[in-house]
């Protein structure tokens, strides 16, 4: 297949935009970007999609998602955290059959597709969602995904009488092992879409022993890890008393840091912090829109990115968001450290857009894979048309992406060198029945959990 | 015209929701808000607007907009603001002509109509960019418009040698006398959709006589005064050298304050400042995404809304924002003062969204017109679908739209009765003129202004 005619941002080591560019695909790599009539000469019988007055960028990678959150959506605003948790959060989560957790996958995996996010690393993926099923919907649907399944051995999923699972205990056993069976089975399947790693809860939810066996484990399998870390100042306090260590130091002082390792959120963090993340390799997810929700408070991405941290970019789930529109997190990105800092030269539109493709390659370790538009990489792009009145006049493609336009701009997605949006619309999935499906479930768990969310207004 | 089986968020007194509820419309009025089956039986013969499925909302109103500042989008972006301001926005404009003014306003006004925004407040419309032709243009389009005409006595519109307008001097005479024309010939045109207001510049701009004058006039006139005020923090060193005053303090000292006033950004204030505003009714106009993007600060909202100040919220402009979407513009209010404040409780999503409605309507002295859906009322309103993946499942829709939604879900506006917008097309402009139009107009500004705007990567 031969693309023509677009502007590509093609986020390559010079990172060059091409104008009147063309991507050339064998398979499921991309064999050619060059501009067009070098393109047509090489491949002049090869079949021409015209992709005049779009622009090309990589697929969008979102390092922080939570499947099963999308079905929840909305569940829990302004509100404080514990209260959103434990009484709003797992409680409805706690009420997750397999089917559940299934729908929900189609429902964010589609809302991902469409706003142009070709691959995600979902975070702490509990059993009782269906792992089997979750790697099925990656795999109908065309995305590609990096599965980080639950480690924990302290506490429990649902800690509220309301639960499906009361008193539910994850062990070494049951979620260590549970995802070292996953990997198995699942890693490198589906033309080596899908890969599984360890995504362990916070320090409480695990102790210092099974850290240190899941991390060795890592090494020895070459596993990604993710975790949420730092995410609110009480994290460091709970660390400081617990083990007379940032939230940081604990986390590497049990083999948490790494090449391989994805932290998430990473609020507070202090200069030492910085330096440990720098000397280990390990990325950071962040997070805008569910910090701010949230009120988490605002990641040093400024301070990071100076310190030579990759920095990729993350929508994290439907409670804490809402949406999973890498697009509009890129422009929160951009936008709110200038805003706290006073600064407006800080964290450009270049650089988010560079935090949200191949920063997010490095962080997931497939840099030489995807995150960029190169000859050899796979085929994973996003058309997006600018004719819209709120994206005219478009006189920067990188400023018009990042602060004018919405994933509503996206036309056309491929991954892996199939095309998975169309137009707009979705290929691999019907979005009618999604829709259908997810709001059927949502009741489903909503009454089950005996949740039943209200207007604060009066309701005639 | 009756609309019938919509969720309606009323933002009446009581701000009740009804479920299957209906609008009765005759000619520009709301004559009857109530369950579809009272209506109904009300009103048996009507012709009905099927709305199943759909929420309707108060048209949006933005407090503070630049219509010229639609065609130079991303201009200036990550730039420091006197580099932003003097270097591009302001040659930029300074080579307008007034068919520029008017494509531009049209580019604006499709964008506002096409997100839901029914009625906006221009902030120091310059005459070269042709008032008449701006007003033509809000006439045509059938948007409703408070339109501030510039005053200013003191230095010029743009300071380069490259404008067309080299040291082109307002004064007294042109300024504040052509602002009183324009209300002579503007004010309650179009069916009472159009007002004139005073849009004086910053102090810096206008002598203190003038600002005394004009505000006696505004008073006697009953005309609405708005103004850009304590935006960033060197305007209180400016004020406080100059005037040995506060930025608020210095604008009661001419006049300016009251409940005809609106004055814009607001970020740099104290409680004495804040006092203020509570006494003399003044209402402030909070835009996060330009105070964001341009790195002013965060303007003190949740202080503002609990000492009694009405605050409505406003877009800004093409370099500031970059977009005009209201929708998107409620988020980041709802987010940002819970991330700067650690306090997730504040703001939540129903304060954003009177500030985008019924207050937006108090700041504007249009309280008894609009702002919310009440018999007796203007009939400006906006449908808005949920079926999409993004927006599923809305279990309460003030939630889905301010922390979910886009402008992109709008179906159907409404504007004193007409529609304007139907099934996500304008219906009073052609959309693809209007980008055509645009396209080119800002090539001849930029080629008349030697700006030249590339990406910062390079080109192949």
């Amino acid at each position: 297949m031969l693309i023509t005619h677009a502007t590509i941002l093609t986020m390559n080591a010079q990172r060059e935009i091409i104008e009147d560019g063309a991507i050339a695909i064998k398979d499921n790599r991309i064999i050619g970007v060059d501009k067009t009539s070098a393109l047509v000469e090489r491949y002049p019988l090869e079949e021409q999609l015209d992709a005049t007055d779009k622009l090309i960028i990589p697929g969008l990678i979102d390092t922080h998602v939570h499947l099963a959150q999308a079905m929840i959506r909305g569940c829990a605003d302004d509100m404080e955290l514990l209260h959103w948790l434990c009484d709003r959060v797992w409680v409805l989560q706690g009420n997750y059959t397999e089917d559940d957790g299934y729908v929900s996958a189609r429902l964010c995996i589609g809302e991902m597709l469409k706003s142009g996010t070709t691959t995600f690393l979902e975070s702490m993926l509990a059993h009782r969602y269906g792992f089997d099923g979750i790697a099925r919907a990656v795999q109908e649907s065309g995305i590609r995904a990096c599965l980080a399944g639950i480690v924990m051995d302290i506490g429990t999923y649902a800690t509220q009488e309301n639960s499906m699972h009361p008193g539910m205990i994850e062990s070494r056993e049951t979620s260590l092992l549970g995802v070292l069976d996953m990997h198995s089975k699942w890693e490198g399947a589906a033309n080596d879409r899908i890969h599984v790693w360890f995504g362990p809860r916070t320090p409480g939810g695990v102790t210092s022993e099974l850290y240190r066996e899941m991390s060795e484990l890592a090494r020895q399998k070459n596993m990604g890890i993710t975790m949420h870390l730092a995410e609110v100042e009480a994290d460091k306090a709970f660390m400081q008393e617990k083990f007379g260590l940032s939230p940081v130091l604990y986390a590497d002082s049990v083999g948490l840091l790494g090449p391989r390792s994805v932290m998430v959120h990473m609020v507070w963090l202090n200069d030492t912090d910085i330096a440990k993340l720098v000397e280990t390799g390990t990325h950071v997810s962040h997070n805008p829109s569910s910090n701010s929700k949230l009120a988490s408070g605002v990641c040093k991405v400024p301070q990071l990115l100076a310190q030579g941290v990759n920095v990729a970019l993350g929508c994290d789930g439907g409670p804490s968001n809402n949406d999973y529109d890498m697009i509009r997190e890129m422009k929160l990105a951009a936008i709110i450290h200038k805003a706290v800092s006073l600064n407006p030269v800080l964290i450009p539109a270049e650089t988010v857009l560079e935090m949200a493709t191949i920063n997010g390659a490095r962080a997931l370790g497939l840099e030489h894979e995807i995150g960029s538009l190169e000859t050899g990489k796979k085929a994973d792009l996003v058309l997006i048309d600018f004719e819209r009145l709120h994206t005219t006049p478009s006189i920067n493609p990188v400023s018009t992406l990042v602060y004018a336009a919405t994933g509503g701009e996206v036309d056309t997605v491929l991954v892996d060198g199939q095309i998975v949006v169309q137009q707009g619309e979705l290929v691999t999935m019907k979005e009618d029945e999604i829709i259908a499906q997810a709001n059927k479930h949502a009741q489903q768990v909503y009454r089950r959990a005996g949740i039943h969310i209200k207007p604060k207004w009066p309701i005639r």
